[in-house]
């Protein structure tokens, strides 16, 4: 087996999508590896997920009066030093900026809670009921500089229901994103995404599916 | 069995999604008839699969001269002398107007070849390739003044496959249409919608399903 590829992965909240990481790269034919977990929130409990895992946990803090190019190169820092070869977002609730970027150019993911390019940014899930559709669910994309912009990877889509509130459509959709971002990474890491003009081409395998419903 | 209630439909092309309409009220149970089809154009294939179905076709033109509001009064016209209590629009490729509107209140249909808010307009399915989702789909919901705006009634998500171009994408969200517009139609006439502050409410029955995946 080729030796598995470290992968970072940045987080800001409970982490429901790191464990789903976390818990991919314990398969034993799984091609990536947690190098370490950065948050900007000390006491978030991705952080504590990664300890118990036996990942290196770090808490890089934002200085809210210093430039966030800062704060990016600090983390840019403890990535390089853990050999890290892909940026993984997962509930980072902060812009990255081109000092992440470049330092990993398309070599950054992020997942959404919605169907790009539909509800981008805060609250997707609230937005998406707001709408009224019958159907949303969840995005993994390369990061660019915008705000939920970037070459689209994998989708899956989940129906709204009509008793649905927040938190039973918010757990529908995170079902689904937990399939979607091991696929991404795993398809990422073994170099089978191209950027193709805005575009990803996926060298897919037999049984993959970059279009998931979690009906 | 109660009466079926006369539907009108407003049709600019080939006029599939009329077909779907037309074998739906085909079936002994279904509680709605086509009272009249019309178009704007004199050759659309609307108009002729309307007469091969014994149901009455009006070619109502658009001059150009004239304001649109003068276009839209007399397709009420028609509409009124035939009875029709719901509009639905089925590739009808002019915006209507409050002439219209304010004659069927609440009471016209659009279905539109996109997981709508996203890809509104025109070319939806090719701004679909260009964006490089892998997920896409159709959307039927009520007509405001706006362009592919107004409350959703039900929705229908197809995969995006690599090797898809335009009319094999085209043909398989056109699939998933032809579900829904019956759908749309039958929960409208038998008076299952009911508009709530943008959002529809379904009064749906058993195994109804407002989102469907046509994958």
């Amino acid at each position: 087996m080729a030796a598995r590829v470290p992968i970072g992965v940045l987080a800001s909240g409970s982490g429901t999508n790191l464990q789903a990481l976390i818990d991919a790269c314990g398969e034993p034919d799984y091609p990536a590896t947690i190098a370490v977990v950065i948050s900007n929130r000390r006491d978030a409990f991705a952080l504590e997920r990664a300890r118990r895992a036996g990942i290196p946990a770090v808490h890089v803090p934002r200085f809210r009066k210093r430039p966030r190019s800062e704060h990016d190169a600090a983390m840019v820092e403890v990535l390089r030093e853990h050999g890290v070869r892909w940026v993984c977002l997962a509930g980072y609730m902060l812009l990255v900026t081109p000092t992440l970027l470049d330092a990993f150019p398309d070599r950054v993911l992020n997942i959404h809670p919605a169907l790009l390019p539909s509800f981008r940014g805060l609250h997707a899930q609230q937005q998406a009921l707001d709408a009224g559709v019958r159907i949303t669910g969840a995005t993994v994309h390369f990061v660019t500089p915008g705000m939920d912009e970037g070459p689209i990877i994998c989708q899956g889509a989940v129906p709204v229901r009509p008793d649905d509130d927040l938190e039973r459509l918010r757990a529908r959709i995170l079902q689904v994103e937990h399939r979607l971002y091991p696929l991404a990474v795993r398809q990422a890491v073994e170099g089978r995404l191209r950027l193709d003009g805005g575009r990803v081409r996926v060298d897919a395998r037999p049984g993959e599916d970059n279009a998931l419903w979690g009906g």
